[in-house]
């Protein structure tokens, strides 16, 4: 019994916290935040954090004037005030539109009722999970693959399957694997490119194969984009779009990482549906429904969008690519000379790479959460342990940084790794 | 067999939308949608729109100008332009816990701990009905009130269950059908206060009661206080965490409503636990680990937040709640001289109330919807039905308005209810 004032006190509250939502949070936030808390108090160097994909941390990696401006320019009209429509604003959903159809080689092009604006990429993943969760169904994810979708898979009760990537093939997915995984409950598979986590970019072939597949087995293709034209080698970004007339695609997007503004929380889900047969199988409807009961992107930053998509010019963009590739290359020929570590292939998009931890070269490390623990704590440089994105005994790095403190985290990850190496 | 393609394409596919969210879907926006799709293009009149508690369309209710630098400097300063903590940033988080504890008579204060920062206060209601979601588990939500909780609820499959609001009693909650509705399985009361739909302000002495009534039957309370502090008539504004020694207490705010900037999605979910109470149920730990999982308010925003509460002076909000005042005393007044509607209380706060038909006294209307779309399409102006708030055959008018428009609408709604009126 309680004894807090007097005795009419519940023996017992009635209420308690949602275990399945507790079981659903496998976020890569939540990782940091583990390790952030293993950093050293004595250490007095500063800690380097490249453990997710937002590096406006460094001064090299700063958005443009002219979006700050359009965003400002919103503001200060008071003309977005007012609650957004659910699906966007108008003028921001037509500049998507023109934005997305000038990256189609195919004669296909968007409306702008094809697109629907939301709260970065992440309530992309929400409403796209939201609208396909039903009972019995499930979905196909990459592995390794970004977590948000099998944490809200867990959440909506909806089934996750996952496929593997192959390191050996530049992380292509392996296809075999795909169409032994699918059944009739399948609804969907995932494709997150350029991809996080792996830094690749697949090839025009490749990603028509996979079109090619999905039209086979009947399912939808997600296509995440959000790290949309950082390509830093010879493939060309690619959208998936290019075909949808093969399979209705879901683009989900965002200005997050190609303007470097993740915390502007502005993103966008597209239908890629020639055929209608998203229309037709409800999924459009459902999309609408579910923006209807759900939040939305502050609507100042929806009426910046055709001033953003306008006034950025090609010297930013290829300023941060430059910037991005330089690291990339660093990153790549460093590891090959650090023990214990092994980078299949190097980046060649996104913002982060995967390397494999040969854990029989490394003592007293027992696997990628402890490489990573013991590594804040020795060395105060933050790198994401591979369990979170479905790869245990790898680990995921964020290139995309300034070149001096790459630099720094590369020499300390290097006397981390010596330090640990068995003795011959 | 579809023909598009070949003969590769398949039979079925096998991605359907999701029915449940199409059946969770009665969201104010979507009802209100509907209307605006009832106009008559033929009027030439302009449309008013009284249907929803956003009043940014009319030139009286606009923001402060301190307000909209603060967001400026916030985005100008190019310090918010990464991903935001899930919780919120933490200069946000201590400036909302010292607004709110400035509010409260007794001597409890809030730590920036207990706040967390919300995409609007959408988000905050979407956050609590996860947290509570469990299998069994049902939640009481009053009639009338704001539809988002039963339609996150619908989706969440959390059972709700229905007290009853009395008009004849300035729409307090009647406290017998919270204890007959209640059982083991519920985990949480809603209330709203001020009242969306029904304008009213709850006295203090009627807030302890829900406060100990949820105490004796060991559940939490939900404190809707999107529209704090917007109070007209004589009873004040008086915070739900008040009572947080008896009953643990989740306060839902946003900055939408006092300061007139809905589109700008930022609010907060507070929890109010001097007991340690929603710790210990593991509230809290459910609460974090769906912020993990959710999306954010634009980083920005939240930047700018300290310098939004302490530079809105009281002219700025006193100036608000004068128009408004004046607009609820126009309104409740016009409406006793309309026949067939009957508003059972002047509005005290909020920006809306509830206004009976008396269809007996109509002819040609069935009910409230049809009373909604016929004065949309012969009046162009936009009332929201009562059925979209839980009461069929009343209706929701938004007072919140520019007096002229306001004066406009209620003699359009005068000529529209004479038109209709039962010839004797």
């Amino acid at each position: 019994m309680d004894t807090i004032n007097g005795s009419d006190h519940p023996k017992h509250w009635k209420f308690e916290g949602n275990k399945d939502l507790d079981a659903a949070a496998i976020s890569v936030r939540g990782v940091l935040n583990m390790l952030w808390q293993n950093l050293s108090p004595n250490d007095e160097r500063p800690t380097i954090v490249l453990g997710c994909g937002d590096p406006t941390q460094f001064p090299s990696y700063r958005t443009n004037p002219a979006s700050v401006e359009a965003v400002a320019d919103a503001l200060l009209s008071f003309e977005f005030n007012s609650y957004p429509p659910t699906v966007g604003v108008p003028q921001a959903r037509r500049a998507i539109a023109k934005y997305l159809s000038n990256d189609l080689i195919s004669s296909y092009k968007l409306s702008e009722d094809d697109v629907y604006l939301t709260v970065g990429c992440t309530q992309a993943i929400d409403v796209t999970i939201s609208v396909l969760a039903r009972p019995g169904a499930n979905i196909l994810l990459p592995r390794p693959g970004y977590p948000q979708y099998a944490a809200r898979a867990a959440q909506e009760k909806l089934e996750v399957r996952h496929f593997d990537l192959v390191p050996e093939k530049g992380w292509e997915v392996d296809l075999d694997s795909v169409e032994a995984l699918a059944d009739n409950n399948t609804a969907a598979i995932v494709i997150v490119n350029p991809s996080n986590p792996c830094g690749s970019v697949y090839k025009y072939q490749h990603l028509k194969k996979i079109a090619e597949t999905a039209r086979r087995l009947g399912i939808l293709v997600i296509a995440d984009e959000v790290y949309g034209h950082l390509v830093l080698g010879s493939n060309p970004f690619v959208p998936m779009a290019e075909f949808a007339s093969l399979v209705p695609v879901l683009t989900l997007g965002s200005i997050s990482k190609r303007w470097i503004v993740p915390g502007w929380r502005l993103g966008w889900l597209v239908t890629n549906d020639p055929n209608g047969i998203l229309k037709k199988t409800g999924i459009v409807e459902s999309i609408k429904n579910c923006l209807d009961i759900t939040c939305d992107p502050a609507t100042f930053i929806q009426g910046a969008v055709p001033q953003i998509l306008e006034k950025s010019n090609e010297e930013f963009f290829s300023n941060i690519r430059n910037i991005m590739r330089e690291a990339a290359e660093i990153l790549y020929e460093r590891l090959k000379a650090i023990p214990g570590l092994t980078c299949p292939q190097k980046p060649e998009g996104s913002m982060v790479v995967m390397v494999k931890l040969n854990l029989q070269l490394l003592e007293d490390i027992v696997d990628d959460v402890d490489f990573c623990l013991k590594l804040a704590r020795e060395e105060s440089v933050i790198f994401l342990p591979g369990v979170a994105v479905g790869l245990k005994n790898w680990i995921r790095i964020t290139f995309a940084a300034e070149l001096s403190s790459l630099d720094d985290a590369l020499g300390r990850l290097r006397a981390f790794c010596k330090r640990h190496a068995k003795k011959p």
